[in-house]
């Protein structure tokens, strides 16, 4: 039903978005913000055939996906939102001083949309980081086109949501090279689309080997160009004495719960837990290993995840340094993914790399350590992370204060208690973290800044008022923040 | 008498850099700008001393280096000057919203460093872009220490500079580890330090050849680090036909100062420049031709950059689409650089890459064009530049919209007449361009907006505001301009 896009149609749609990115820089963010706007209203026009595509295609429960279509649409009209007070352009103005010796020029400097951008879909997220995610809605919004490879887990969910974004185009009377929809199966098709000398960005979400494969071949091109890819991350929980003496019940409560939401199959999916040796980390081990024994089996996204987890789970428990805490009692069946929990200790995890590395499901490892020296020995050990979790009193913090600067470099995000699933679109949130979880921990893939991601900074010397762009025009036209001689200011000139 | 670091000295070195980076961590924004005034008022007190040393082993001029050496002390004052109000922190904070469903947490992000920067000091610039040039400068406001290799052209220039930091450092009472200086003359000895596991990041200012290797090695490390090559540029100027006849002979005056001003090495140096065939062309020429053949060779800044000169020139015009217009009368002696410019035309430049090789040095091509239409191919051609200049009249610009559109995309600073050399220190200079220009477009090199290349977000998610940093507390205690739910603001919360 949905034929592999040939190499001739790659070209020509990837003509049609170079094309599209001209007429894109003529349109000022206002536009730009309207046309998200009706983008967002599209998809949130989309009937239950949608959501009935996506629970056949990924297994996912329909609450779910009800709640991630609502995120997606407030993706594009909040990211719509931010653009439009310009911010994210940091227009910048120096005005000329002719006396100064030499004389100073006027300088006025924004930034602009880098061109076309290949975005690989992801699995977990059929909506909100898929075809009309966050990737796509951030390229657009920052005047690039999105040339859009399919994910083949939910074609049919996709070819959905492309639709939605190519009916708003033409409704709204822009160029459909704005948005390219493409089919391919094979690594050759996706490494096709990468070395592409019309692209010039790529945001990926999936596999760190995906991922890595990816950022190697868009850094060996004749022009190297930039790539995103969230890769994944253990997203470790730290819990420290007093907080874990409080409730431990509670505590695994809280954690099994994070641990087996939507299967495991959340970049944010908190796979290890490191903590003190003791009572208290005992009870918690006792009620986690209660609750996960009860645990059902569910299906995963597809048939290939669920092998894939069964298979990384059986690596991981054939390490000499792990042993078997809890497993669920009802046994999965093919496509299905069964909780589980693990156990080693510090001078285990110390030992093997294999243990820091990420089971992708409902897994987690529990790490035992003797005491903080040891708790900091792991924390260093540790590669970069989306999140990391400190479960822990204000007293816990303020006596490890080199605990929390370690963890500080690990991670894009830092929780105080809370679970690291659930990650709220918004200005401040970062998702995206050091290597490996991500290829860039300078940049968030969700939240508006996303939208800096496909920009770039170009500065216009010594520009009669009116042949600048008007973000940069004396008269300030669209009324947007810009740093006027280092004073930031919405005010004309 | 500069003997080359060794391995062992290196990694102690870094070792003292990570180190100083957890310190680094605690200090305020303001605590750093101090220490940068500090610095800077260390370079500025540095006596003759200083200067002898550069003219010596760089043959730049005492005028020249006087010059530099204010700009140096410039750029650190006016980069801790743009410390100070936390705008580059990039301070974001979404309040709580517990019934919201399911509950937004409190979330706070900002911009903290990434850790040790390698700093390679560029040899054309021995004040502004080496030892204490702008990117050491940038790197410390970020709150990351440097580790400088000491460009092997002027070593004791560098050594002088590399006191007065170090200096600057011990009397403020911050670890020495903030800044290291390091002799190393080897490829090898650049490869050690890009590849070492505790740096970070790395700046760099000087040739392709060498900014690409850089960038490769540090993309093939175990953790890829961003690498900053500023790697120089053709700088086309664009003569368009108005302008073109307004008064030629001026115009070739104020090409050919610009051409040869510090022996043409500058980055920004106008290589290359399009126009039309015709009267005014030729009278351009001619003015051009008289200016050069009576120009006077000079010292370049050692006799490897002057054999590269002079073996580039002949290379350039061993090419058959390629011609002499003109040359000094007074010929090179070994060391120096004479100016010379050659002609071509879009044919000739358009069917042989090398002509858009850089000749670095007090070199020129002309290249003619039959119409409008060859210069809009010619616009096509052009690889990533620092510069592109329009020399042109408000009519010529809007006779030619879709020339500038192409410019665009090409270059990170786009000038309406003037000539490009001249990098004016301030936060709307973009000193950064499409590769192969640079290797990362999305930042600059000049200007405080230099500082966010050493830079990442991390977001708190849920912490009492006792345990944040000031940047993001309830109170604001810095005073710094923060986005607080969606608001940009210095108020308080």
């Amino acid at each position: 039903m949905y034929k592999e896009t040939t190499q001739d149609k790659v070209d020509e749609l990837l003509n049609g978005a170079a094309e599209a990115f001209q007429y894109l820089k003529k349109r000022s963010i206002k536009d730009r913000a309207a046309l998200m706007y009706a983008i967002a209203d599209k998809i949130a026009s989309l009937g239950p055939e949608l959501i009935t595509a996506a629970m056949e295609e990924t297994s996912l429960p329909e609450a779910r996906l009800v709640g991630e279509k609502a995120r997606t649409v407030f993706q594009w009209r909040s990211y719509a939102d931010r653009l439009k007070d310009g911010a994210c352009l940091s227009a910048r103005i120096d005005t000329a001083i002719p006396d100064k010796t030499p004389p100073k020029p006027d300088l006025r400097k924004l930034m602009v949309g880098v061109g076309p951008v290949v975005v690989f879909g992801a699995s977990n997220f059929p909506f909100a980081f898929s075809t009309a995610g966050g990737d796509t809605a951030s390229a657009i919004a920052a005047g690039c086109p999105v040339v859009l490879k399919a994910h083949p887990g939910h074609l049919k969910t996709s070819s959905l949501m492309a639709d939605a974004i190519l009916s708003a185009l033409k409704e709204e009377g822009w160029p459909e090279g704005i948005f390219s929809h493409i089919y391919g199966n094979s690594n050759e098709a996706g490494a096709y689309l990468v070395k592409h000398p019309l692209v010039k960005s790529v945001a990926f979400t999936g596999s760190f080997h995906g991922g890595k494969a990816l950022f190697d071949l868009a850094n060996t091109r004749e022009e190297p160009i930039p790539v995103f890819a969230e890769m994944g991350s253990i997203n470790p929980v730290f819990a420290l004495p007093e907080k874990l003496a409080t409730n431990p019940q509670d505590f695994a409560a809280q954690y099994a719960a994070s641990l087996t939401l939507g299967v495991g199959q959340f970049c944010t999916n908190p796979g290890v837990l490191v903590a003190i040796k003791g009572e208290t980390l005992d009870a918690f081990k006792k009620a986690l290993t209660g609750i996960i024994q009860g645990s059902l089996p569910a299906n995963m996204l597809h048939k290939g995840i669920a092998n894939a987890y069964s298979s990384n789970k059986e690596k991981m428990l054939s390490q000499k340094e792990v042993t078997v805490l809890a497993s669920a009692e009802n046994k999965e069946i093919e496509g299905q993914g069964a909780a589980l929990i693990a156990a080693t200790d510090a001078a285990g995890l110390l030992s093997n790399e294999h243990l820091l590395e990420e089971v992708f499901g409902p897994f987690g490892l529990i790490v035992s350590c003797n005491d903080v020296a040891d708790m900091l020995l792991v924390a260093k050990k540790l590669k970069g992370q989306l999140t990391i979790t400190l479960a822990a009193t204000e007293a816990d913090i303020r006596q490890q204060p080199e605990l929390v600067n370690i963890l500080q470099d690990k991670c894009g995000r830092l929780l105080f208690n809370g679970m690291p699933t659930g990650v709220e679109v918004c200005l401040s949130m970062q998702h995206g973290g050091p290597f490996p979880a991500t290829t860039d921990s300078r940049f968030t893939s969700v939240g508006s800044d996303a939208i800096v991601r496909f920009l770039r900074p170009i500065a216009f010397q010594n520009w009669p008022d009116g042949l600048l762009p008007d973000e940069l025009k004396n008269s300030n036209p669209l009324g947007i923040y810009r740093t006027v001689d280092n004073v930031l200011t919405k005010e004309s000139i």
